[in-house]
């Protein structure tokens, strides 16, 4: 539904892109195993250069890469777990860049080492845009305690959202304690980006409510915390205006699973202001799930959720990606739409000829 | 995750159910085709007892039942989709059965045919239960304008959901022009009978907000009507303070793809008041999105998300039913929940037996 964010499952998935970018260490004159043990070493230590070239050894879709990616990944895992994992979306127009700029270095500046990743499974924007993204945030990139990855080729919603969560591993191993999950675009990845983060931060504006165009209907749901941004000049009394509509609205929403209630918060990223109390809130939200021990289990669920997800999306490939039924499935698209079979009958038909493709009996 | 309606392929899906109680009318002396023809007829003419029996054989697993069931389905196929399809849900204690007696009944009395089926996926309730249904809705139950159909019998959200749908293909066959479907229970349902109706009432009352725990968040946002039931007696004045304070929390929520504003108003199911104003919405709503096109795109989308969901839950069906993977899954789960195995590299190992086990290399 053109409407709602829980229809998650119904396009054709895309195929895998395979990065251009991809050279490595590893090449020079050393073993596989050598490599293997030089990024866990590296990554261990902090080491950002051998942080990014693993991130993108776990992008590449080359099988030796492969094979030294998930090495290094496993050795990595007892390691990881340990930092805030914070989603951030926001309404177009919301100031998204300069927010994590902004907030971003709020954090550092108390000692906190930040990592920056994003989920993008649009297949229209530039592959790897790595200038891109240092660019739109100058400051926290030249920022010691800050690691900004840019974000990954595009691929299926599962493929990045993989290489996302496993490059999360990665980023707690080598010692960064919040990790910000950015979406980018508009789209279906706010439910790939709050399926892999503990706390979802929602950014907007005060306004007409013309940016809400931008943002999927469920989404609001998902917010732990919403920002009302941009809070500065003449805009501050709007923003406390939506801040007190926004918190009312809040209170009418189901309660949330890990017994935290929503709050609403305004703030300027560009004038430095209200990031204290955002992080306060943040903190106390860590405090409430830690000791409730809904961190805990919801981490457990993601496990499993994306377990079970991959499973899905491997199943789900073989089937719509299978040449043959490329061809077969508009014909049958096409006699539902018209009103000669129904839904379940195609459905039905279409398992038919793809096992008979297969001698498959399943 | 537990806190989100999102979530909705995650847990392995339940066996289907055999149906107790299929007795048919075809075994009457009669060929499946002469059956089938009897039931089609039967049903274009409005016969209530052979429309019901028709569902009865749509829900059964027999084979012989099921390839009549689909004959009727298919000839019936060019007279549906004339029916206003509204999904019904409410928070517990918002009184939806006699809500739904007393909107049923204001419907009929204006001169419609109406039909209500309910989606119940919960394995737990009683099988079939004709008598709690006729009996919470006494006086629709004996409206000769009126046909209840009972919840079908447990199974998989998807079968379940099949059932449901194909039912209200038989039922605007025989001339029922507005359809209710309801949802039992709390769970996933709600999104299962949102893709599959024209227009989501959410039922609710004036409260504490403890109402609230019985339904998901994400939910709120679906709604194209928001009615706080029990505004009669004492409860009048609360019930207008909740309608002014949700008319205003659904201002702040996203735009809906059909261009309408969600709308909350009062009623008193058992008072019999504010059920015109509710019925006049209804129709606004429906007049626009005749007009604007929404209609025909929705139930197109809807057609289309069906066919997709039904192949993915076979070949989900296949994976997780597999009497092997049900013994490997566990421990593979337990691994990827101890952190000694990341949730892919989980996915890709278990898809490797699974091809292993079938020797398939799909």
């Amino acid at each position: 539904m053109s409407d709602s964010a829980l229809f998650i499952h119904e396009g054709v998935p895309q195929p895998p892109v395979v990065n251009p970018q991809a050279s490595f260490f590893y090449k020079k004159n050393q073993t596989p195993e050598h490599a293997t043990q030089t990024y866990i070493n590296g990554i261990r230590s902090g080491n950002v250069s051998l942080l990014s070239q693993a991130i993108t050894l776990l992008e590449s879709t080359r099988s030796d890469h492969q094979q030294i990616a998930h090495s290094v990944l496993e050795a990595c895992l007892p390691f990881s777990g340990n930092s805030m994992r914070i989603g951030i979306t926001g309404v177009p127009g919301a100031g998204k860049s300069t927010f994590i700029e902004s907030f971003g270095s709020c954090l550092t500046q108390r000692g906190h080492k930040l990592a920056v990743l994003a989920i993008d499974p649009s297949s229209e924007r530039s592959k790897g845009s790595i200038l891109g993204d240092k660019t739109r945030m100058e400051r926290l990139a030249g920022d010691p305690k800050a690691f900004i990855r840019p974000t990954p080729n595009a691929g299926s919603l599962g493929g990045v959202a993989r290489k996302t969560r496993e490059s999360v591993i990665l980023c707690e191993a080598a010692g960064y304690n919040v990790i910000f999950i950015e979406t980018v675009g508009v789209g279906q990845s706010e439910v790939a980006v709050h399926s892999m983060t503990d706390f979802f931060l929602l950014l907007m504006i005060s306004g007409a409510g013309d940016e809400l165009q931008g943002i999927k209907r469920g989404i609001m749901e998902m917010a732990d915390l919403i920002v009302i941004n941009k809070a500065d000049g003449e805009n501050v009394p709007k923003a406390s205006l939506a801040q007190a509509l926004y918190q009312n609205a809040l209170h009418l929403f189901p309660p949330t699973g890990s017994g935290w209630t929503p709050a609403v918060l305004t703030a300027s990223a560009m004038e430095h202001t209200g990031l204290d109390t955002i992080l306060q809130k943040i903190n106390d939200y860590f405090t409430l799930i830690r000791a409730n021990g809904y961190m805990e289990q919801k981490r457990r669920q993601q496990a499993r959720y994306w377990m079970n997800e991959t499973i899905n999306e491997t199943l789900r490939n073989r089937f719509f990606g299978n040449p043959q039924m490329e061809t077969l499935l508009p014909v049958y698209e096409q006699k539902v739409l018209e009103g000669s079979l129904d839904s379940f009958a195609a459905a039905a038909a279409l398992i038919q000829q793809f096992d008979a493709i297969h001698g498959s009996t399943l």
